[in-house]
């Protein structure tokens, strides 16, 4: 039974600091840059390895370092510190229970959505939570319509990223409190419940309260068994692990082979660099992997829109499912194939201008499940299959609940669904994901499995943390 | 001549407490609110009498606490304190020049703004500002295309009003540097320079940077004339003051022959809260006009698509010229009218979807004259007419630069187009804005007209200036 008075609202800067492989790469050629390879190897060394040894054990040393170094660099990011806010609500109900929250980011400007949560904060505190999951949708508008605060927005950039941050945190405690994980507390949900989480405003020209019922009710018929097949099979995951840009050939080569070995079937491939490099790469990877298997490709809003023609008529050969962002994510009338958006007024005109041949969510640049779920609703009345955006830090703990909830009451299908996979970070989290066969396997503990381990988060944090004290100095030299 | 190095980068939270009056107005009635009536009273009450005075200086007392109440409420937007986030630079020349700018906010959130300027700062600090601006596509790309900080925009919300506020500051630089205001050191300016001012990504496929350059040179032809002609005659100008929502009808009326005895012939009205009401307004201030001169109606994004077409489908009587934000502004194929953007990709599809027969620039929620002037360009192409937003703090000091340079150096045509303008808060300014039958005189001091007086940051930094302090105890009871 939901109870509680949220009684403190608590907001952390967690930055991992990923890009500096890159760093300690280029250390071995100066003196001076040697401190900051041995910061380097004594705060995140162990991480880093963790992360590589899961992905691919039988990588050099040497190549250990120079993935790393690239790991989750793209053509529009060249140097992430994988990140978070990170949000603890507390009640006063003597359980024990916190609700956890995150949004990602990459590094610089954590501290500015660290600020806007704050500036949420005064909506959330001392409401008792069974005020605000009655009136969610209520709820959700205060947060995104705050008279004030909607026109540093309205319901996107940092002021959404905020407003994520904290609604997951209060999804996870809603779900803890009963103890569920959240894909089954939407599961067991009422359709009118359900449907009073969403805020229709802006559209309704599109998917009205009506509508959504109707797609919920029918969602009903079959629930049972595909529920039983989730826990028995779980969801169609892709890798995205092996194929960032500034991989060396040998690398590439290496962990595409552990992944073959480790049952993945579908591969995401970051071009939008170097036309030359990407052929030479999805060659590479193609030749790998066979005539059979999926190829994707994202160029992370590299390209302008006739760039994008011109550059994907050369990529066509390597038959790609998709081609994910080529152009800025603003632009509807660009054609996206696929597109993470800010919002749900974006997804709406992607589906009517039929922009868009997959959608992919994303659990944190959404407004949380509230925002998700009318996504998710409108994408099955376009019948767009749902393909979620994750990795970086936690998107994967957060979107295989949205994405089984969808399989289970929303889509009933798997047909042309996948959901990003990326292995990264995870150990830091109390409750990670669970990849087995290539799928994502339905979390079983309560809440939004976003719960960091406090050892983690203490050693993390921005600046004052144990891994930036060290690392700080060493790259101010 | 351009000189010296960015050596410092301040950057102040100011608030004008202009939801208050609606405090005052309430706290007639209880003790404890008195306190708030009182310190309104001795904090700011000069200003809004004075604003007062100008717009109507036959106003009753009782009128004008209600008018201050609701000076700026709209549908929208209830209780805004005007706002702003306002940036100084300065350089290591020692001639005493400094450049000030601003981004418009609505209160709260002013410091999540605040802390994304500082988060802008090393990109600006340390710089040649000969070096920004030889290169100022580059400058102007780096700032919004930092590889980690672009994750909470790219270019839309709190990142990018930041960057307005800090590209603002450096064209106000610039400007003084030279000795010009802006508009003159557009005008004055060789179309290449103009050119390499703009970033073209992402919008190529509508301009290109050779169409550009055509539609510029052109401009040069009859640009002497049209120079003249804006000294002489001003740019024309609408006017918001007299009919925000919640004015009572008598206040209304009163603000409303003020203004057309101060020469005003074109409106605009608020709209949008609830339609009876609308319908009494727009007969009232149509009556009081006349059919021949011009009503505008603004929506403030309050309706769905479906509402919006029969809400105006009543309105439609009182002839409105255009109906302004009568939905999402990330809705492009909800069809606005008219709209103010939150960059160059979202202008550039309404113009490719024709969803706009005007165009509503804003200089702070665009990247600053930069992305203006790659939005004139589309405009200019597309043969639709601007009609610049304004009004808030400064942003009429700012836009009058912009689109008189339009007019003089691209669009060439006064048809169809007027600026808006609200009196409001110009007093704390330096270089206030010149009204001249309802015409904006293009100014003549060097500069981006926004350099505040240092007595009036004080005195409203938030939460520790004079005002502040005397308002926030007495909020907080």
């Amino acid at each position: 039974m939901v109870r509680g008075r949220i009684s403190r609202l608590s907001v952390r800067d967690v930055r991992f600091p990923t890009s500096l492989g890159g760093h300690g790469a280029d250390a071995m050629v100066s003196a001076d840059a040697m401190v900051s390879a041995d910061a380097m190897v004594s705060a995140d060394a162990m991480v880093s390895a963790d992360a590589m040894v899961s992905a691919d054990a039988m990588v050099s040393a040497d190549a250990m370092v120079s993935a790393d170094a690239m790991v989750s660099a793209d053509a529009m990011h060249t140097d992430p510190d994988y990140s978070a806010a990170y949000v603890v609500i507390e009640t006063d109900a003597e359980d024990g229970i916190k609700g956890c929250g995150i949004t990602f980011t990459l590094g610089k400007g954590t501290e500015v959505v660290v600020c806007a949560v704050n500036a949420l904060a005064h909506h959330v505190l001392n409401k008792d939570l069974k005020d605000i999951v009655g009136d969610f949708r209520g709820f959700y508008r205060q947060l995104t319509s705050d008279g004030q605060l909607r026109w540093i927005g309205p319901e996107k950039g940092v002021v959404h990223l905020a407003t994520a941050a904290v609604l997951n945190a209060v999804w996870d405690l809603w779900a803890k409190q009963e103890g569920k994980p959240v894909w089954k507390l939407l599961v067991d949900m009422d359709p009118r419940m359900l449907v009073s989480c969403i805020d229709f405003r802006y559209i309704t020209d599109v998917l009205t309260e009506e509508d959504a019922l109707e797609i919920l009710q029918k969602g009903q018929i079959g629930k049972k068994e595909r529920e039983k097949q989730m826990l028995a099979q779980g969801y169609p995951a892709y890798t995205t692990s092996c194929a960032w840009l500034g991989y060396s050939d040998d690398t590439l080569k290496q962990l595409c082979a552990q992944a073959l070995k480790d049952g993945w079937t579908r591969f995401k491939v970051k071009v939008g660099a170097d036309l030359q490099d990407d052929m030479r790469r999805c060659q590479i990877i193609r030749d790998m992997i066979g005539p059979e298997k999926t190829l994707m490709m994202d160029a992370n809003q590299r390209w302008d829109v006739p760039e994008a023609v011109e550059w994907m008529s050369k990529l066509a050969k390597f038959k790609p499912l998709w081609i994910e962002e080529p152009t800025s994510p603003d632009d509807i009338l660009g054609h996206a194939t696929i597109s993470k958006c800010h919002n749900r007024v974006i997804f709406k005109q992607l589906l009517q201008a039929k922009a868009l041949q997959f959608l992919q969510i994303d659990s944190c640049r959404l407004g949380s499940v509230n925002e998700n779920l009318s996504v998710l609703l409108m994408a099955k009345k376009f019948e767009i299959p749902v393909c979620p955006h994750a990795g970086g830090v936690g998107l994967c703990e957060l979107v295989q609940h949205l994405i089984i909830f969808d399989y289970i009451s929303v889509s009933a299908s798997l047909e042309n669904r996948v959901c990003e996979y990326v292995d990264h970070l995870h150990e830091h989290f109390k409750y990670p994901v669970m990849i087995q066969r290539a799928s994502y396997m339905p979390p079983k503990d309560p809440g939004y499995s976003t719960e960091m381990k406090e050892e983690s988060v203490k050693k993390h944090q921005y600046p004052d943390g144990e891994v930036w004290k060290k690392l700080l100095p060493a790259q101010e030299n």
